[in-house]
């Protein structure tokens, strides 16, 4: 099977259904309840303690648990202390080694490649390559249609069911109207459209000296360039500009900015009724960094990567503090993830790896990021777990804690995440997700199974180092690219012929994915 | 600089003093105090601190501490789980994490590139260069001049001093009369001279059938072969041959029984007046790996390396049990690491390093190794540090806790330890310890100083993934090939011609470093 396009055919020869995978054996667990849902591994136990620890939770505080996600951009899965990184790599994460130490650390938590697909993902619950966000949709790129227009976000669910949405800092799906946050669902906005690198290039004149230094080009850009002002948007309400970013040193107060406002609305939320949905997405540490200059030197490295590091880190404490103060840190389910692999062409801007690839592939290195988990007096301390997760899950999750029925969800689309309640909030809990995909673009590349992976497609630098700018995608050989990644987490020994009996278990998996697409063909919104 | 001879003839044109890399700035700190020992950083509070720490300790205890020191054969930097393996890499160490988490945890902890340089350079406190034990002792391999014959090593230095010496487990610094651990020093060893391959060969059909399914060769084989017998001797007295390996069954057992051995030791040695030294050396995780049968599995993976890796927490677990049982936990200094990176070449039956490289190159995937100090109420709990330790400075560290003055160590040879209790002890304790240097045999290689690595030379496989057994020694290029492993962990994106002010500043350390083996010429044992 040395492609997708001909596992596609093979499929659809063959007629396979798309139970084909749901053959019950012990490697081979997970069970698809509705042709549009994804398969998952049924816990019926497990899922019945962590119903009920819901439910005498909201006995206890009267009201649905708050949801608080914190993305940070381009961290490198190494990076934190507690993934390997820490002091080793230049600066020290306290805060986030405590979430972790205190929580549930997921070693093998997986986004998208790229950021928009994961930011898009992670809100409607469907792969990116069913959304049509397939890349990050850069300053002045089009699309022939709006792909939000027949898509339900989360924080739209969240709304209607109840819960003030919010969304801070980096947005990166869109800024045309009709595709920013509180068009999409979110009842409030406060932060950036695009990434740092698009906001900071207007006003770094070491850095991109052909535009900034040359007058005319920066009037034309200024005209059609991305929006550099913090924005504050309401849903069905105004959209007001702030201050915009005028220098390199305003970029790195962003964060700050930001943080302060999330601790702000914690507070204030905290006071209503309803509960709350925040999604804090960092603008650090996407390059290009710089140094905030009313903080002081941060870390040990004291490179402006390694000082976004620990700003974030110092940022994740305080959002967890003020929970803490408000009251509400026992009814808060707070997860800690970063959107996507380090970029190592930003180099030496960017983060730390253990794997191989990065930002752009689908090795691991370009998939596999940071995932805590962290609820005090409901998620045990000190749990670890290389289960399989996709980031996906947590939209399944949050409907889950916000008791809004499958039900509310279309029919008509195939929707990828599955819930991971049970797994995240019992004791000895384990993931009920069993396969994780890997597209790029419109390409399957990969899947992950249990410990292992197998990629049908490869992206591959030409240079030695892991680039995504100038990255080739390969087909790969004979057979595919078949790993263990226990006892080869770097990808480099392959299993294929050897060593394993699962290659076709994971094949059938890829083909029972791929028939999916048949069945719920995707949309293409011309990026 | 492009070779380590050009720098020895640029050392001698110039006729450069010992002292020439005390030169006193912020990035160059350390200070040579005699002509024959290691340059340190001076910290004159912290030292006082810490020696004032001791003599309450002693005035509590009345006695000098203990020392324990675990040494893992071959297993990875990456296979703990505090040192981001663990359950993501299919083996949970519990135990091992513990004592991380209530210690000291050490992220640039160094060993020599191979066992034996490293075994008998943590004893004798000297570069193998020194000795001339430059690469492993193999069955049948003949010197000729016995190194030890002249070396003074810690166990008779702290023999000497009063304490019971016990090395238990793996030796493999010579089997021969005159080069046993009772031989140079232990008051008694329980274990086995050679590496675990070396022994199991002779019963393992299945990996070595040329061998054991061929009758002739092997009776010739067992004539001259390894010593296999579980040994058991003691200083001045009787060596007796215990069992003998007879079936990888055995081979996999053998932990269990060293574990219990140093286990019953402890509590034995715990109520005598004596303090005690022990060196534990696990023969696991070195290639070839047996679950041992009586154990049951134990890991998440199951493949023989990962069940070696969670075996060898459990006995970690069951030794420092022993301590605690046997009351005298808060009066022992126990240091847990490994001789070096991971042997790839035994993949699957090999560990994992997140670094570049692996056993037997001088990247940090060959000598970075996990190193965790643990003394429970004296080091203080979750301390984490990126400064520089190599194992050689564990020589020093115990002569001080010992309190071996340094009067007892000949002055006609260099030593390469820096004395660390400093460190170790005080709560905010800095590496007394700035740099580190990288052989290969008989070739000098690399420089580790704060942040930063310089090779000269380096070690590159010939395959993509990371072999001892094919590997070339190079030359670098027109200049050092050099990194800063806080931005580049990997070793992939050299800095030499930019972003770093130091390279001359490590170069001129390489420079006197080559320099103490014109003052102090290399021992020739003709290994």
């Amino acid at each position: 099977m040395r492609q997708v396009c001909q596992i596609f055919v093979l499929v659809l020869g063959l007629g396979l259904s798309l139970n084909a995978e749901a053959s019950g054996g012990s490697f081979d667990r997970s069970v698809r309840t509705a042709e549009n849902l994804e398969p998952a591994i049924p816990h019926p136990q497990q899922q019945e303690a962590a119903l009920a620890k819901l439910a005498a939770l909201k006995q206890e505080h009267g009201k649905r648990p708050n949801v608080v996600w914190i993305v940070v951009d381009d961290m490198g899965y190494g990076d934190p202390g507690c993934y390997g990184g820490g002091v080793m790599t230049g600066a020290a994460t306290p805060n986030i080694d405590r979430l972790a130490a205190e929580g549930l650390k997921l070693t093998s938590c997986y986004a998208q490649q790229t950021c928009t697909p994961t930011r898009s993902a992670i809100l409607t619950g469907r792969l990116p390559r069913r959304t049509g966000l397939t890349r990050p949709i850069l300053a002045g790129d089009k699309v022939t249609k709006n792909p939000w227009e027949d898509e339900v976000s989360l924080a739209k669910l969240l709304s209607d069911a109840g819960y003030h949405t919010l969304l801070t800092g980096k947005w990166h799906v869109g800024e045309e109207e009709g595709m920013r946050p509180h068009d999409v669902g979110f009842d409030e906005f406060y932060g950036y459209y695009p990434a740092q690198k698009e906001i900071s290039q207007r006003v770094d004149p070491r850095r991109y000296p052909g535009l900034v230094l040359d007058a005319q080009r920066l009037r034309g850009f200024e005209a059609v360039g991305p929006e550099d002002h913090l924005t504050h948007g309401f849903k069905g309400g105004g959209t007001e500009q702030l201050a915009q970013i005028q220098s390199i040193e305003d970029m790195g107060r962003a964060d700050k900015v930001l943080a302060d406002f999330t601790v702000a609305q914690i507070k204030e939320l905290a006071q209503q009724e309803k509960p709350f949905f925040i999604e804090h997405c960092f603008m650090k540490a996407h390059c290009d960094n710089f140094r905030n200059p009313d903080l002081g030197s941060l870390s040990q490295s004291k490179y402006a990567y390694k000082e976004a590091v620990a700003e974030v880190d110092l940022h994740v404490g305080a959002i967890v503090r003020a929970l803490a103060e408000a009251g509400v840190l026992e009814n808060t389910f707070v997860f800690f993830t970063s959107d996507n692999g380090p970029q190592m062409d930003a180099w030496p801007d960017a983060g730390y790896t253990p794997f191989r690839g990065a930002k752009g592939t689908t090795f691991e290195g370009g998939v596999r990021v940071p995932g805590v988990a962290y609820w005090k007096g409901v998620i045990a301390p000190g749990r670890c777990s290389n289960d399989v997760f996709d980031l996906m899950d947590l939209f399944g999750t949050a409907l889950t804690l916000a008791e809004v029925p499958p039900s509310k969800l279309p029919a008509d689309r195939y929707y990828d995440f599955v819930d991971q309640t049970s797994f995240l909030l019992t004791d000895r809990g384990v993931s009920n997700r069993e396969t994780a995909y890997f597209w790029w673009g419109s390409e399957l590349m990969a899947c992950r199974m249990h410990e292992y992976k197998a990629h049908v497609k490869v992206v591959l630098p030409q240079a030695t180092h892991m680039h995504i700018d100038m990255a080739l995608l390969h087909d790969v050989g004979l057979s595919p690219w078949f790993f263990n990644l226990h006892l080869d987490p770097k990808e480099e020994m392959p299993v294929g012929h050897r060593l394993d009996p699962w290659l076709a278990s994971v094949l059938g998996k890829l083909k029972a994915h791929a028939a999916t697409f048949k069945k719920y063909p995707p949309k293409e919104i011309g990026l």
